[in-house]
């Protein structure tokens, strides 16, 4: 539990040194609920490890099923060799969203707006087909939500193909910046342009492949409204 | 250089046990002009590092100036610390653009079309105030093409207070996939929705500051349109 600062109590992960941000120390967050917004917005995370005394960091998608993530291992083997063993494999997920450019009449003031949540912890890789199974519907829906319920599950060929590594959220922290543009007060006369870009994403019109025979399912129409 | 399989010679970036991947190999190229355009497509970037012997990642921006990356070090002085000394910071940066969700009939060949940058080396903080300015600069062009001819550059002051580390480009490799639902032969007359999501991203319409006395500037203009 984290004691925020307006004196309520929310239920709230554990805040350690490397959950504790040096600067900019108001943008962080340990609230459970701030940081599973976060998570629940998006499927595409960066999975840091270290291979040979090296940080390795590569893009790969998860999912959060309560305060545990699964995170897909197909953007190569390594990470999942070390995750193999009864040791785990330390890693650190790290999710960003940027929502806006924030430009100021100064290069130094420049900044952006964004939501990121970092946790660190030691993953393990997913072996029972049970797991795995719930696991993969989790990554297919946390991209496409609702959609694991009308595609053909995994076969047990395919799940023993699937390699899904597990990190309980336990040491993690949020940090967001919502503000407007912070010029220095000696430069918010100069004639300069100053303000937000917001910034944008979302989905284009879907493309049926050639093997589609079925109209566009709710889901997927859902999805990119 | 690497020589691609239609057996011309491009410039490309040194082939390594670590830049070359174990799985999906026909989606990867250290081709240098490939790797530049995806790391000019954006400015956000993960930056991974080891701290007591744990994997760190970060978001942050970066900027391409040649082959040499500037990184900008706000989001937490601790990569900064060990990037100060003689021997630098062994660092993995890594940048993703994500294209389309890709969806099938079978919940297992789900996929999703990206480019993707990984960058390995080791970074050097830059100290000269003649560098620090280019690199400041730089960050502020890749974000808004154009911006740091035309707000009031950086002091001294300002200088001493940047947190930019460079890391020159030579293990490096990117990954991409741009293609269709790849279901099993079996999978394609399964009456499921298959097909290509386009993930788009763009920007809003910028709202100024109440500082701001201009209209809005043509590299503004130009990013948003």
């Amino acid at each position: 539990m984290s004691v925020p600062a307006d004196g309520t109590t929310n239920p709230g992960y554990a805040r350690t040194p490397r959950t504790t941000p040096t600067r900019y120390k108001d943008r962080a967050t340990w609230e459970q609920e701030a940081i599973h917004a976060i998570l629940d917005s998006t499927y595409l995370c960066h999975l840091g490890f270290v291979a040979d005394g090296a940080p390795v960091v590569l893009p790969t998608i998860y999912a959060r099923v309560g305060s545990r993530l699964y995170i897909h291992g197909s953007t190569g083997s390594r990470p999942l060799r070390g995750a193999r063993g009864d040791q785990g494999l330390p890693v650190c997920v790290t999710v960003t969203l940027v929502d806006a450019l924030v430009l100021t009449k100064s290069a130094f003031n420049h900044s952006i707006n964004f939501r990121s949540v970092v946790a660190h912890g030691t993953a393990h890789q997913v072996t029972d087909p049970e797991e795995l199974g719930i696991a993969l519907d989790a990554l297919v829906d946390q991209t496409v939500p609702g959609r694991s319920a009308e595609v053909r599950p995994a076969n047990a060929k395919e799940l023993a193909a699937t390699a899904v590594i597990r990190l309980d959220l336990d040491e993690v922290s949020a940090k967001t910046r919502e503000d407007g543009a912070n010029d220095d007060p000696d430069d918010l006369d100069l004639p300069h342009w100053a303000g937000v870009i917001p910034v944008t994403s979302g989905f284009g019109t879907p493309v049926p492949a050639g093997s589609t025979t079925v109209p566009l399912p709710a889901h997927v129409r859902d999805l990119t409204r």
